[in-house]
């Protein structure tokens, strides 16, 4: 980490449910919480307690400092701070991928807008065993509080690198020998049609506009995921979840 | 329909986004639009445009008529009403299940509380071949304007069953030959090693708690996804979206 660390700021999530949640999905992205010192809040003693057992350090503080901390006075008595993940360079993607044992898998978002979707997707990646994280620099929303608390910690965990040139980052990818997978909803090829095993970036499109044209035209396949029913997409982090775990399985199936 | 339907409300969706994303994922779903009489919102215009063109009708009206409409007066000048679903009862679960073609595929979500979380499950319940989705009355959101949003539409398409005994319609289920399959996190089979073909309830348990234990005990298995991660569960859409794949998945692979 310490090559690729140019800047880390102060992350932290406020509340009782965001707190409460990071406690129990992923206990690991918590550096400290601070409480407000003599609150009466229940629950904010039952997460201390949880944390405590956790091994992690507890201060009091107060309230004035949490409202600064959170932006807001909305906290309920209690804030996380999370190990902040740095920004990351462009150039340390590739390095990054030729370490990983196995064949690395890289999620692209190009140009998810919406933070929960944003977030949602960070978690799943984890979840699915994605290596990195990919985004567009300047089409879409980074990591904002609002993505920290939809991605339940997930946003300081998996390697995300946003970038300036979606295009060229896919022709880097391509030279490194990764396959680059499209996902449209008009493809004509199936999901469970394509042999997803080797080295794989999944390029998923923003809400309702889907990939862009010149993405699409970077991808080595493109792929569509049968609606049964009457609606004609999936949300973005469902679709994201559909298809990194049919990668795995293929992966491990094979 | 008519046999089962014993309420219809009025279903309106309001605002730019969600009017347009119903008319891109769903237009089947919208009755009739109301836009503000001599508005000059270029973007209404254009969502008028695409309605006429999808056969939808579209009625001017004045702007406190909207503000009625929409319960608010931040409908940016547009309601799309929608197809409402009657409530269904309970006892007409079993029949809409035995008239399914082929084998019938449950979704029942145990205590989902968050009107996103619903919401995105009835739209991948629609995209995924669900025949019907299960909720406890009494420990879960309805269809709220929220879940109807969130859903793209397809709270209007899937049918929905509210029901005051969850486990009382377990058993009605078992009895009728459907296995009924649940999802925790420490379960010891993983959902790629279980045979999910045939008559089939998945259950999902809500956020943060998962499953209770008297829904667990009423399942004839219990199944994990994988978590490659830190991150110890996704998302219930997400999660839900990775099951009922790997369940038409292996239907079709049949």
């Amino acid at each position: 980490m310490s090559k690729t660390a140019r800047r880390v700021e102060e992350q932290v999530l406020a509340g009782i449910q965001p707190v409460a949640m990071a406690l129990k999905t992923n206990p690991a992205a918590i550096r400290e919480l601070t409480v407000t010192a003599g609150t009466r809040n229940q629950r904010v003693h039952d997460l201390v307690m949880l944390a405590k057992d956790a091994g992690i350090p507890v201060r009091e503080d107060r309230r004035e400092w949490l409202d600064q901390l959170a932006g807001y006075d909305k906290h309920q008595d209690i804030v996380a701070h999370l190990h902040g993940q740095a920004e990351r360079l462009e150039a340390d993607l590739l390095p990054l991928l030729s370490a990983v044992a196995g064949d690395p898998l890289v999620l692209i978002l190009d140009g998810v807008e919406d933070p929960h979707n944003l977030g949602a997707c960070m978690r799943t990646a984890d979840a699915a065993g994605v290596h990195a994280v990919v985004i567009p620099r300047d089409r879409a929303v980074g990591l904002t509080p609002v993505v920290r608390k939809a991605s339940a910690g997930a946003s300081e965990l998996v390697p995300l690198f946003q970038v300036t040139n979606l295009a060229r980052t896919l022709r880097a990818l391509k030279e490194a020998g990764i396959w680059i997978a499209g996902t449209v909803g008009d493809a004509d090829t199936d999901l469970y049609q394509q042999d997803l095993t080797g080295p794989l970036a999944l390029v998923m499109g923003g809400e309702g506009r889907g990939l862009r044209r010149l993405t699409a035209e970077h991808c080595d396949y493109l792929l569509r995921i049968p609606m049964l029913g009457q609606i004609e997409s999936l949300n973005v982090s469902v679709a994201t979840g559909v298809c990194l775990y049919e990668i795995q399985r293929q992966r491990n199936a094979r």
